[in-house]
């Protein structure tokens, strides 16, 4: 019964690092189709977005049953109520994704990204998916000193947002509302989608490291 | 033992309806301090978020102790896995209100509605509220009726959503670049909202008839 167990939580961690590696490749390609105004791209992105849900919801149940049949204690059960959570998080993360593909799609065939806000989307871009790489390690590894580039680069990606505000509201600005509103909604989605890895990094850290657990001793997430 | 666990499971609903209760207070001040640029009401609200997210972690850790100490099966679990989950779409509709102020108070003194778009929002923010107002009565008396109401209003909001949209992109639109990032940002708050409300209406209906517990007769969720 105890080695069931415990291959039913490898089983949960292995299905969360498989849902973070469907996040990054959609962040991957959604970023990159934003960038290029590769409307075949973001289609991708938007038709995969249902089995990152999917997979969300069968690592749900999983949890559920887990809950149900082993009835986890302690730290156990912290681990399956962290993965419900962190499950949550991926799959928003999804959404965020094809949010962007769908900005990339509806300006198509023009370019999505508003004229002189290449390189610092650019640069966000490349960042949410360094994010999402990490926070796949994180997952996969439980080296809890990843969490630290995760929130580095997550103050990176608010400096690049509030930059493109700078940039918008200056006077040298000489887009058209449509560029504004482009610019507004695509840097708070390459934002967000950091927000969220933070939040699961910080959900990762609080298991290994927190209070209520504290006379146990830090053990991998497995 | 038996009792004590139905106590439990009635405590949680209680929570639950009480953190549906601040956050219907936080979204109708946020909205009316947004309409009215009344910088006061918007630090009420910033002020009062650490209050929602203080009570949703508490739910949160007596839904983990009756999960640890009472190890709930079937419906008794979902119901505990639910509540886990609609406090976590509570705490973040209790953010977005406290964004909503947010950009009341960055505009105060001027006004962070824009021009021309007044009653739009102020449509907005009325629907808002009463979603919110629903939202609490469904998990009150679990009268799945009250889904369909939270629906249709979520259904009123995204029209206005896209109005705000139209109205900003059309040839008409005078507002400078601020007002586009204002009017871009404060309609996907109010959008967002909903949008949660949604899911957590959806969450307490399949926890009442969805097919995992086809053979459960419905109950109310207590």
């Amino acid at each position: 019964m105890r080695e069931v167990f415990h291959q039913s939580l490898e089983d949960v961690q292995t299905r969360l690092v498989e849902i973070a590696e469907l996040v990054t490749i959609a962040i991957e390609k959604a970023t990159t189709a934003f960038g290029t105004s590769d409307v075949e791209l973001a289609e991708e992105v938007i038709d995969a977005d249902s089995v990152i849900d999917e997979r969300a919801n069968q690592l749900d149940e999983l949890a559920i049953e887990i809950l149900a049949r082993q009835q986890p204690v302690a730290r156990d059960l912290r681990i399956v109520v962290t993965a419900l959570r962190v499950s949550a998080s991926l799959e928003r993360m999804g959404d965020i994704a094809e949010h962007i593909a769908q900005l990339t799609r509806m300006r198509y065939p023009e370019r999505a990204i508003p004229k002189g806000l290449k390189s610092t989307f650019t640069k966000m871009g490349e960042l949410d998916v360094e994010v999402a790489r990490v926070l796949t390690d994180l997952l996969r590894t439980q080296d809890l000193t990843l969490a630290d580039a995760i929130r580095n680069a997550d103050d990176d990606i608010d400096e690049l947002h509030a930059t493109v505000f700078e940039k918008v509201l200056s006077d040298s600005w000489r887009g058209e509302a449509a560029a504004t509103v482009d610019a507004t909604l695509a840097s708070r989605y390459h934002e967000r989608f950091a927000d969220h890895a933070v939040s699961v990094a910080k959900k990762v850290v609080y298991l290994a490291t927190g209070d209520w657990n504290a006379d146990t001793e830090f053990e991998p997430l497995q």
